[in-house]
């Protein structure tokens, strides 16, 4: 197969080599993650949480922007592997003494690194640590920039398939500030890779990104128009940034106009899912009732995203094997 | 048992569930705690310092406030408890970016945790979370405000009571400032539970609480009184913020008046023991030749530590696995 | 023996018990240590990359100087040991509530540390601290002050002997800021010690010490002459306050003279190796063609550097196993 066509996240055999992206994964490797995670869900409800997949290697958790719950959540992950777990506090290291960002993951690779989980500011900082890295090291983006955040998806159809099943029949509305949001970017491929029936995106104008509509994506204004007849209603989270900013009046007019109260969340269907990807912003995307309500999976999404991650870092690794 | 009026610290059969305060603890249950810490004293000099009783549980420590001495005790005694620790270092994480206390726990009690080890500046913090935790999961009060520091104090009276033997025939000295303490506040509460012949709190007045002499304790200005016959002194840690405060003088008055010398203490036993928290400020509270002379057992204390919070955590522990 | 005449890094037996300094590490332990990291060069390439050598042993990684480079590798090196690490953040710590140095060993001691690993930026602190110590605890040196950097040195022996067999045929040159490297004043004396042909010191009078003559190292100003016919050349990292210092007109001036270019090494032999301890300032130092040329050996440095350090670390223990 020729090299430069080939998709960067496949091995020669088709197999999940990197997480760079949700977009260009095909369904068939999205499917196969679920299947993984089904596996791993028991591992955390044991007395002992731990499988010896991934005994003796080594994980590196490369935060170039500080993510305690996302960093975390690999931690756990790579421990109920049996993986040995490398923090690195970027910030405070090497990149501060001017190193280049390839220079500091050569020599982590001299240090005999498996997998680098990365999370950086710049889009597209993992597709460069990965056509940089010999064949039998991979790279797991946990964010970059605006991009995407590939997991955080990942966990997020773990979720629906579990509460929902078939994406065919759902209707599935995305509400917040879509435009900044790397959760939302990925989700929607994921979503759109899926299969789901209707896929909407919700929120002010000057928070939506243009050009969806081409992809078959509905963009409403209107809180309750978006989310009408919704199986599953995904929140994001405002950053505070934009609430100081132009792009919005205020925080309390947000909550007004787009916050989810048991009253809007009478506009979907009765057994509608509602999820975040956390931290929550309670008063001002979504009102306490709902977070702690009936229809929040908000924690349980929390619980499938430690599965799913083992599932990723356990199939690259798979990949590795084979290779060597 | 009724739950309102159920003690939160101990679960329905007696058993420590949580570790939140010395203050209505058992003497009971503080005497199982220290017979349970003598059968840990030999596991850290033995040549592999570790026992499989926590084996894959997952112990969190959430420091809110810093403190690498506290926290690297219990990392300590929960690894050689075979634990899988994470140390979370709140300040930089998900509270700055507004999430509240109860949703940073929802969400790590969703990632499977077992154990929190908390340390908060605010008084307190250890209850709210108890209350709020699913029955499997139990917090260990690493130190909350000027409330309480429960393992301390165990870890105190557990030197007490390896030096000294039984807390009736003893005559116990708290020296400094008292007022703001919380390894005061918890060790006060242990002693009287432990019924010590006398208990005395030493300090100038502008750093002594109120209200003692009605608990049956002891208040002396004057060092020398204080610590006459005493078989126990514990030294207090004077904050620096004290010294440049309205309430002292100076350091160098402090110390005229209230560091412990070696002329000081002859006023005391002739085997007294001297203890302190730490860390120390020789030259402040205590003098170098008391600090470092045959009376210090400070760095045994310090041993001790270790068994008390190994003592802690596995028997809170064995309370979930009843309940599950 | 006489203990005050006796080299403080070496036991009754002439064994490695600390590791403070190249300098005074008679000729044979050196080759033992590296004879020893041969042994473990296999272990960071297998699927499990750990022997039991340290298990249940705790190694503290004493920072006070922050470096998440030399910090990793000592990690990586315990862990590979199947040591129980603890990193230990010490600017946010106890020295900064006013601690001594020696009070916050002797409690990491009391908490039964086995080895300490310490940075510190003043020149000497790990003697200070040997002096201090029980004699069943050892401490590794990892970087003190302008002073010392011996683990680097011996990684760099190692891959030196690696690459060109016998010392007493090559002609080795260190070029740059050598008045304020501690890695370029371990080198010297590990290079003397093994015995080398020629050993320069290149770089502008500025950053050369004086009296390096006496002990028969060449000093050059001119890059040519001093890496002319060279085996080995050693490019130390120029620290950027110096390039905005009195010392130096400019960073670019620097270049121009003493960044190693596939231009000037044309001077040194064809078959000469390029080192570099990291982490590098290309374009100024050293030019990106020779850093990832054929000549360079910087990143099997860095794995050297992992066995070189489990060397260290399971010798010094085996001292302690033989002492009790």
């Amino acid at each position: 197969m020729d090299t430069i066509l080939r998709n960067p996240q496949l091995d020669a055999d088709g197999d999940l080599h990197h997480l760079l992206s949700i977009e260009e994964l095909p369904r068939e490797i999205i499917e196969r993650i679920l299947a993984t995670a089904d596996g791993f869900i028991g591992v955390g409800t044991r007395e002992v949480k731990s499988v010896p997949l991934l005994r003796g290697r080594s994980v590196f958790n490369l935060f170039f922007e500080n993510s305690t719950r996302t960093r975390t959540t690999f931690e756990i992950a790579a421990k109920r592997l049996s993986a040995d777990v490398y923090n690195l506090n970027i910030a405070a290291s090497s990149t501060s003494k001017g190193e280049s960002l390839l220079d500091t993951i050569d020599n982590l690779t001299a240090m005999q690194a498996d997998i680098f989980v990365v999370r950086h500011s710049q889009g597209g900082a993992p597709y460069l640590i990965a056509r940089h890295l010999a064949p039998h090291v991979h790279v797991v983006n946990a964010g970059d920039g605006r991009h995407a955040h590939p997991t955080q998806a990942l966990l997020d159809l773990y979720t629906i398939r579990h509460y929902k099943g078939r994406f065919e029949d759902l209707n599935v509305a995305i509400v917040g500030d879509v435009l900044h949001s790397r959760v939302a970017r990925s989700d929607i491929h994921g979503l759109l890779s899926m299969g789901v029936r209707e896929l909407r995106v919700v929120g002010p104008l000057t928070l939506l990104p243009t050009g969806l509509e081409g992809l078959g994506v509905q963009v409403h204004t209107r809180l309750e128009d978006g989310i009408r007849d919704a199986d599953v209603i995904i929140m994001l989270r405002l950053q505070n940034e934009r609430m100081r900013g132009a792009l919005l009046p205020s925080a309390q007019e947000y909550f007004r106009n787009y916050g989810l109260t048991p009253h809007t969340l009478r506009h979907a269907r009765p057994d509608c899912i509602v999820m975040h990807p956390g931290p929550m912003n309670r008063g001002i995307e979504i009102d306490s009732a709902v977070a702690d309500g009936p229809h929040s999976v908000i924690l349980p999404q929390v619980s499938f995203g430690i599965a799913v991650r083992m599932a990723v870092l356990s199939m690259v690794v798979s990949s590795q094997r084979k290779a060597s």
